[in-house]
């Protein structure tokens, strides 16, 4: 029944949040891509909530941006209401988030990767991988087309042996009643990769029509338009509220209740579920003492009356459900649409991955998003992107692009899975990264646009751009540094009316930008600068100069780091042979196989003591000779 | 595992074409409704051609908007072409046709029935009826919700028991890899419906941006801006062309070198497929002398680069799929996006229903639809509308609605299925009326609108309007035919100027009329009428003087064809006691148990002595006797 059908460079095997950046990197970078999918009706589906960005995750999309990726550019363009979140509080924390017009997020990208040079979309279902000599060398369909390429990327989401569960219910499926993928997952156990069972939740959705929103408060969006990308010039003005209203006693007790018929606590659901997204009836067990609990009300899009109801994953029987929705205010009536559920699904051990997300077992096969053990449409895409990037680096004979915990939360979100490995859907937050005032919101682009303009991602004339903006940037810092302000009248008038103590002697505009009752503007005041500045160059001038302290501590910790990242490790060194590691250390190095000291430090079970015996082995030159 | 769910006037199973204008029609008629179906994203769905109308196809469209259903009026909103076909011959076989945004279709009809009141639509797997006493009471849905009801309409397409087939592939699987709906068709054969197995199939996708465009020809929309509905007054002006391209030599040798690659041949497609729509590879084994077939490409909508090859439906392998695409001239590097496939699916055998579409062996069940064997968007939404009017005039204890074949398609359609049967897929073609004189594209409103307005779907402004259009068109006959056109100068040289023979005495100006050259805008040049009217009243009363003569003598034929249908048969009539029956005639009559001696004189196998010996039995009045 097999045929041999087209030859490229890249095959992406799924077109969800991962995959879609993957097959759009690839292409662009002039490998010649596959992309085959369950359901072209599907591409870049959102199963869960309708919504883009939030902490950390708004930042991975602006990196994804930086480095010449969709998800930004897409959500741009499909958005119902932007919302820059903690706008309060330090630029560390700040981040976007954007509800989506699911729909046309959709019907965007699958056009954007219709009209993508190099890139061929389609239909079909990969059933087992080519392997020859331990290489990937393609992908077999359920069509019997045998399709030759050089690299494979796969990013199955949740549809690997995919199983919904609600109540007492469950049956084989993807999301949302779509078909699963069964054999793909025996092929990859036949490989002999080691998968784990995960699972994820889904809230109800509800008809608009039937909420009494005078219960609930509403939530706009800002009314400053902002963009994701950093290429955006057009904004979407129109904007669709959110509502927010709660659960409350009667919501809990119900819960309660029903304990002994939700599939988490019956034992049904073998999978572990994410923790930091967890479902109505973990946070009623887990947090019994909190009286409420916030549920926003998402439109799904400009053009359904379907809401999604976060806040209220949810796996317990589709009457309970429709119970638990009475509880609330403004949802008495509401009409439930499409019953919340859980889905099962497998998952790679992710350890069982380099840092460019090349699997160790099988040279050529890249691996992406959900199936990695992660939860999110952004850690997909992040993920997508970088083994897009390095599929097509490895054709193109090129060394893989990786980045470190210092550059990305990409590279902490990748680093933290093949290195640490997860027990449960991993999900990105601000606590994970130990560089957080480097990682911001607003300099994504001063992070990685040279790294996306270096393998081609970033066309020249935007590359120029940034330079300009950078250079602009340089210039006013260095400006501020030199030019010093005396203490005039004007000045101090000028410095009262923002509530600040006056000059006692003449200051350089940095020092008094570092105030932090002092803004820009209030600089530009007293020391305009030559020409009008745009927007993000005042901003990155402000936060750089103000925050220039902690920035520069964390900078230095940062090259304490870099020296143990640059202690390479052998890839086949033999764990087992060095005197004087602790067993579990031996077991977890040889498991993981970090390429640098730096990294093995962060495998979990490697204590300090572990490490200066490596560092010694390392000085000595004695690593080289313990090849497994 | 089970729970009382909420209790409905009407339930509807689906929401393809069938099952939106049932669910529609029954909650605007009042009648509180349930509508479920498998996946909320595909609502009103289009598995095959993105086109709705076409020969006699378009005409039920136009039944569907005069009796106040959605379809006319989702397509008037969201089509990319709109075309009147056959415009050089007479009005009896015109056609509107309708290029479809297949996507913003579905979502404009979603948010329709979002917006319904007494319409909650909600996803959900029905898998039982509930029944008791041989009435249908509800329905259980795998979730385990019992729904109560007083009717239900089952439109479940070709979902049931759906596999789809493409070369030597088979696999369990609704349309476009969607989930079958196994359970529900076990159901219906444990209740002891007849069903059969039909199939039937599509043809691929490709991408439009791979297509050369310059070795086809163009098929623009019309200048003129046109509707399907009667209540549509904006158009869209922005359209897409479709191209045109055919099959040649080298397609029809290596479709004829594959034959055994087939599965319709090799035996492993058990299902009947529709005549009518055949797979390229029947049209190339029975039509083997035709040097060439038509391939036209259409756009899927306006958002996406997926073309529909209309033409070429096929189950062949995806190999030869993809090599007879490389032989069609402007498809030559056309790349695949999805594969062609045939599904195999269940259908009940249609004799088992009454002309209301409720079936005889469960009252308070209505099917419509493919399942009732049937094949087209437009076929389903006509008897999708007819069920669920006769599912809410049951609910409200009033008479069903029947159309008879002198008053719609629908009638044409409904009397075929449920009195003759169909052992395939069977499509509505202008050849299956007998007066298609009357059942023209143009007239639907007059056929139609009052049945509507009292069924309560015409609401009253609407009604206004129609019946003010009606009575112009009657004042402007009647006008005609008393004004005298007497052969003056100037009445001459108009008629010279259109080619027609000079008047010699006078003549009325509907006897005028009637001259085939002779067209409304003249005989309004020689006899002005006191004000304007509007376009569609002139072309009504062209079209009913021009052919007065064919209308009247189709009236007539339709008069005896009445009295036959007014001779009432009895429901439970036991045609095995009636003497003198042929054995074939007692066996058919048996089954289909017709309502009238007209419908019985329609049953294959009834010939027109059976016809007589029923006739004296029922003027004998010795029928009503002979109850089983
Ligand atoms: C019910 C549910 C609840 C969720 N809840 C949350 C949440 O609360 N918070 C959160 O952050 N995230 C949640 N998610 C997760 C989020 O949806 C995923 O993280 C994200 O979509 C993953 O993107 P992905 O690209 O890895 O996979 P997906 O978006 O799932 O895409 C997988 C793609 O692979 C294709 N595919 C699968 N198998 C094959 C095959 N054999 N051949 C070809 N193509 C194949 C599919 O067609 C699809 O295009 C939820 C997901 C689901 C389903
Ligand atoms: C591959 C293919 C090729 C076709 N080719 C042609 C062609 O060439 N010419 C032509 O005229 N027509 C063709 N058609 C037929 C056309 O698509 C159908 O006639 C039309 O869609 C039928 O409308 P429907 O409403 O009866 O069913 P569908 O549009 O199929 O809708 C069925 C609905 O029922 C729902 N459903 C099914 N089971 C359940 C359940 N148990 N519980 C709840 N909901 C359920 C589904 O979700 C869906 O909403 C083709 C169809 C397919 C799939």
């Amino acid at each position: 029944m097999g045929y041999k059908a087209d030859t490229f460079d890249v095959i992406v095997v799924g077109a969800g949040h991962a995959g879609v950046e993957a097959a759009l990197a690839s292409a662009r970078m002039g490998a010649k891509t596959l992309c085959l999918t369950l359901n072209l009706d599907t591409v870049a589906y959102m199963p869960c909530n309708p919504s883009v960005g939030g902490p950390a995750k708004g930042i991975v999309v602006r990196e994804v941006d930086a480095l010449g990726g969709e998800m930004a550019r897409n959500i741009d363009k499909t958005h119902i209401q932007m919302r820059m979140l903690n706008t309060g509080k330090g630029p560390a924390v700040r981040a976007l988030r954007a509800q989506a017009d699911k729909y046309l997020y959709q019907h965007e990208m699958k056009k954007t990767m219709e009209n993508t040079e190099n890139l061929t979309l389609r239909q079909g279902m990969v059933e087992r991988l080519i392997i020859e000599d331990g290489e990937c060398r393609g992908v077999i369909t359920k069509t019997g087309a045998e399709y030759a390429a050089k690299a494979v990327v796969l990013t199955t989401g949740t549809y690997l042996r995919g199983k919904i569960i609600i109540g007492e219910l469950a049956y084989e499926s993807g999301p949302n009643n779509m078909a699963p993928s069964i054999n793909l997952s025996y092929h990859l156990q036949e490989l002999g990769f080691d998968m784990v069972r995960f699972k994820t939740g889904t809230p109800p959705r509800v008809n608009s029509k039937t909420i009494d929103y005078s219960k609930t408060e509403i939530q706009p969006g800002d009314d400053v338009p902002r963009a994701f990308s950093y290429e955006t010039t057009e904004y979407i003005t129109d904007q669709l509220p959110c509502w927010l209203t709660y659960t409350g006693d009667e919501t809990h007790q119900l819960i309660n209740g029903n304990l002994h018929r939700s599939p988490m606590y019956s034992g049904m659901i073998e999978g572990t579920g994410p923790r930091y997204c967890p479902s109505i009836e973990d946070k009623i067990v887990r947090f019994n003492d909190k009286p409420r609990h916030q549920i926003f009300l998402e439109p799904e899009g400009r053009n359904t009356e379907e809401v999604y109801v976060q806040g209220l994953s949810t796996s317990l029987p589709e009457d309970v459900q429709k119970r638990i929705l009475a509880t609330i205010p403004g949802l008495e009536k509401a009409e439930l649409m499409r019953a919340g559920y859980a889905i099962e699904y497998d998952a790679i051990v992710p350890t069982q991955l380099w840092p460019s997300l090349e699997t160790k077992r099988v040279n050529g096969l890249f691996t992406a998003g959900q199936l990695n053990g992660t939860s999110g449409y952004e850690e997909a895409a992040g993920q997508g992107l970088m083994a897009g990037i390095n599929a097509a680096l490895k054709v193109q004979d090129k060394e893989p692009l990786v980045l470190d915990r210092s550059e990305a939360y990409i590279g902490v979100l990748i680093d933290d899975l093949i290195t640490k490995g997860t027990n449960e859907p991993y999900r990105l937050l601000t606590s994970r990264a130990e560089y957080r005032l480097l990682l911001r919101h607003d300099n994504a682009d001063l992070r990685l646009t040279k790294k996306g303009h270096e393998i081609g991602l970033i066309p020249q004339d935007r590359y120029e751009r940034f330079e300009e903006k950078k250079a602009l940037i340089a210039q006013e810092i260095d400006r501020l540094e030199h030019v010093s302000i005396k203490p005039s009248e004007m000045v101090q008038q000028v410095l009262a009316e923002s509530q600040s103590t006056s000059l006692k002697e003449p200051m350089s505009a940095a020092s008094l930008l570092k105030r932090p009752e002092i803004t820009y503007p209030v600089i530009h005041k007293l020391v305009p600068a030559e020409t009008a500045l745009p927007e993000t160059v005042m901003e990155q001038v402000e936060i750089q100069v103000k925050y220039s302290g902690y920035i520069d501590k964390q900078l230095a910790q940062v090259e304490k780091m870099r020296k143990m990242e640059n202690k390479k490790l052998p890839v086949d060194l033999d764990y087992m042979a060095i005197n004087g590691l602790a067993t579990e250390a031996k077991q977890k190095l040889h498991e993981v196989r970090p390429l640098s000291v730096g990294q093995a430090s962060r495998v979990s079970g490697v204590n300090p003591a572990d490490i200066s015996i490596l560092l010694i082995y390392l000085e000595q030159g004695k690593l080289a000779k313990i090849a497994r």
